[in-house]
């Protein structure tokens, strides 16, 4: 393996292969293992032509090949093992071209998602994929998890904003997975495929998204209820009142205490559940909606309505939610955020079983999640070093998941299935869709180099 | 052959064999060329299990599989050969379930699109793919093409609404492509791999689509130029203008001639070029955009504004651009329309260089398209019974493609490759992409007896 550095160096590829230097790319955001696993080494490519070197070194040396973007998913999704080379995409990060005109952007990977979004709204464009850590989780990742956020109720999803991919596949070829416009049925949708495949059919070195108008304004509603079944119904009596507020965010009694303990605001109170309300558009279309929007949650059992007044209260309701997170990783050594989906008319028997399920192990979680798509996050409050604990928690996911499953619903909405959900990806899918799903890892990847152990 | 016949007899599936009958199911809307070849023979499934005892039959006696909804596509991309057994959807035609909580819907594949479009409504809920011909085409066909419309530039095509597809592969085996949420990146997106397909990978047997809540109301604004020029001018500061119409499309003189011509409306004049814009939503809403679009119309040359005044109003105009490609059709004995897409920017180089190609042989075109998008469908009027017209339409269709891809753009935005286009399609996609779709092809076909010689 030596060779292979030799040869790195003999590219003037970036690279580092020190164990002090190399520790920090042996994990994302999924709980810390004790036995941590390092690389063989980490490169830096400059450009396509850079990885596309790589890679075809990677092939003849049977190397293992891990694309790395910020590493926020909490799936260890880009988690190395020894055998691997970490391709880090941090010198890929330029925004090509913001085009007013055709409203897409041509992105290098390692763009965060907070700068793009930033660089559209200075052309008065949107990209709405917001997931929490947006202010340094990159477009790549984002494209490779298909990242949602709190506004994929009314916007979609990452993939909903994808026109064309530039991808260095597995044997070194460069596909390009689409055409730079926003309409196009030639030919079978690669585009699609390769979002949300976690990295594990190749490494995207180029993106076209299409973006949207921003909308003028946005109004920010915090809504307390007694209980988390007062709150499923105000959602639905929300879409039955056909209002589509961008975001539609439902956070359970723990999750509000811990945010108000970590990160005190005031305005978070500790009842038994609340929802996170977000209409946008322009001044008349939120008046409208904001009318329509009171009433129901007054109907609805809402035992307090705070409404943001400016764009300074909607930021602080925002930043108080997006510290929940943060927050609950002060409760205990660890954290593990889970990602669990079901129909709407589901929400309320999984979060009711989900507390039941934590009550039986003596396990304590914070519920938050996407009420509008029925995308759930319980977040478990975990000492990793208890072995109790540990034990208890590998028992708290399975039955998690078969909940979520003999509901209708699936594992992952957003943050996709990396290492940590493959045990139980022959739940969530039949026999037939799971051996095409592998033929085609296997069409691409015929080695097994790509993010080897990822998915399946 | 005779034995496939017998036993589909003894499985009590409907069939016709004789040559009066199955006449009709040897063509779609692409022009009729002189030599139609017959299908062997037509079935009638009812049901996802007899789709399954077909397609192992037919495996058995290796027929060309050819799935058929209402064949309204202009790509011959349903068009069999005489080794194929057509499987006509017909029988597969119930909508099962409208979910107003969980705003979905799962229906059969012939369910029509304005059917679906009417059930959801009665929900209070909209299924926004509005292919000109959705009083007869079916869902299935539009999955299988991902169909889009004149709304597809604010709300997408049939692909954005797709959450779960049930498919009977070439093998006989059943696929379910996702789980019925709308929210999922459980391993590799197979929905958007098989929608837009065009039943090459298998056939669509069962559909879950995702709706939204229908927007109140309606406005729709026929506005005409004096150059093409100016109407793209118009759709750009639309746009720059943060507007976002739900409909946003381009008609040229040809195409406002022969409506005006062949459907008399009054209202349809003849000049160089009109815009049709809807825009949708609540009152204040339209109230707030149509003071914006209005001035931005005033100030972009146009010479005539036309507003709706009522919904009456707009089910006249909406009436005069749907009956553009029948109206086309009486101009001479055959009808192309053809499909190309181009980003935004280059509609004008498009639309002129059309124009150009078509003077230069003599070729009646109108063109009209979803200026919105770029998707731009010039109209050939022909008489292929005329050799030279024939050999030019060849040429002209050559050069028209060459031009949309030389302009960025692809050859299909909505109508998919079928078997006309499939000569082309390499101007359009690189070898890289196009080795990898034939690959999948092989992956989910390897006997190639799926609607095979279509795309590629």
């Amino acid at each position: 393996m030596r060779k292979f550095i030799d040869d790195i160096k003999k590219l003037n590829i970036k690279f580092l292969d020190k164990k002090e230097d190399i520790y920090p790319y042996a994990f994302d955001t999924a709980p810390l293992k004790k036995e941590v696993e390092l690389p063989f080494c980490v490169v830096f490519p400059k450009d396509t032509n850079d990885v596309q070197k790589i890679v075809k070194l990677a092939n003849k040396f049977k190397l293992n090949i891990v694309p790395r973007g910020a590493a926020t998913c909490h799936t260890s999704g880009c988690k190395p093992d020894r055998n691997s080379v970490v391709i880090h995409l941090s010198l890929m990060n330029k925004i090509i071209e913001i085009n007013k005109e055709d409203l897409t952007a041509k992105v290098k990977p390692y763009v965060t998602v907070k700068e793009l979004q930033k660089e559209a709204e200075k052309a008065g464009l949107f990209f709405p994929p917001d997931p929490s850590n947006l202010a340094v989780s990159t477009v790549g990742g984002a494209v490779a998890l298909s990242s949602g956020g709190p506004r994929a109720f009314k916007y979609g999803t990452t993939k909903d904003y994808v026109i064309n991919l530039e991808v260095v596949l597995p044997t070194g070829e460069i596909l390009q997975t689409g055409s730079n416009v926003a309409k196009n049925v030639t030919g079978y949708n690669l585009t699609q495929l390769f979002t949300g495949s976690e990295g594990t059919l190749g490494i995207i070195t180029e993106i076209t998204f299409r973006l949207i108008p921003k909308p003028d304004k946005r109004l920010v509603t915090l809504c307390y209820f007694d209980s988390i079944l007062d709150a499923t119904r105000a959602v639905n009596n929300i879409i039955n009142a056909l209002i589509v507020p961008s975001t539609l965010d439902l956070l359970d009694k723990n999750t509000l205490s811990t945010i108000e303990k970590y990160n005190p605001t005031g305005f978070i109170e500790e009842k038994e559940a609340a929802l996170l309300i977000e209409i946008d558009g322009s001044e008349a279309k939120i008046r409208e909606d904001n009318e329509k929007l009171y009433t129901v949650l007054q109907n609805s059992g809402a035992v307090k309505i705070i409404q943001s007044k400016n764009e300074e209260d909607n930021e602080n309701i925002w930043k108080a939610r997006r510290s929940a997170y943060a927050c609950v990783t002060k409760l205990k050594p660890n954290v593990a955020t889970e990602d669990v989906v079901v129909n709407r008319s589901k929400i309320l028997p999984l979060v009711e079983g989900i507390q039941k399920i934590c009550t039986r192990y003596n396990m304590l979680v914070c519920i938050m999640g996407h009420a509008g798509d029925g995308n759930i996050h319980p977040n478990f409050a975990l000492d990793l070093e208890n072995e109790e604990e540990k034990k208890n928690f590998e028992l708290v996911k399975k039955e998690l998941f078969e909940l979520a499953v003999s509901l209708g619903g699936s594992l992952s909405g957003e943050h996709g299935i990396g290492s940590e959900k493959k045990p139980y990806l022959e739940m969530a899918l039949n026999p037939v869709t799971l051996k095409y799903m592998k033929k085609i890892k296997e069409l691409f990847d015929p080695d097994n180099i790509m993010n080897n152990g990822k998915i399946f």
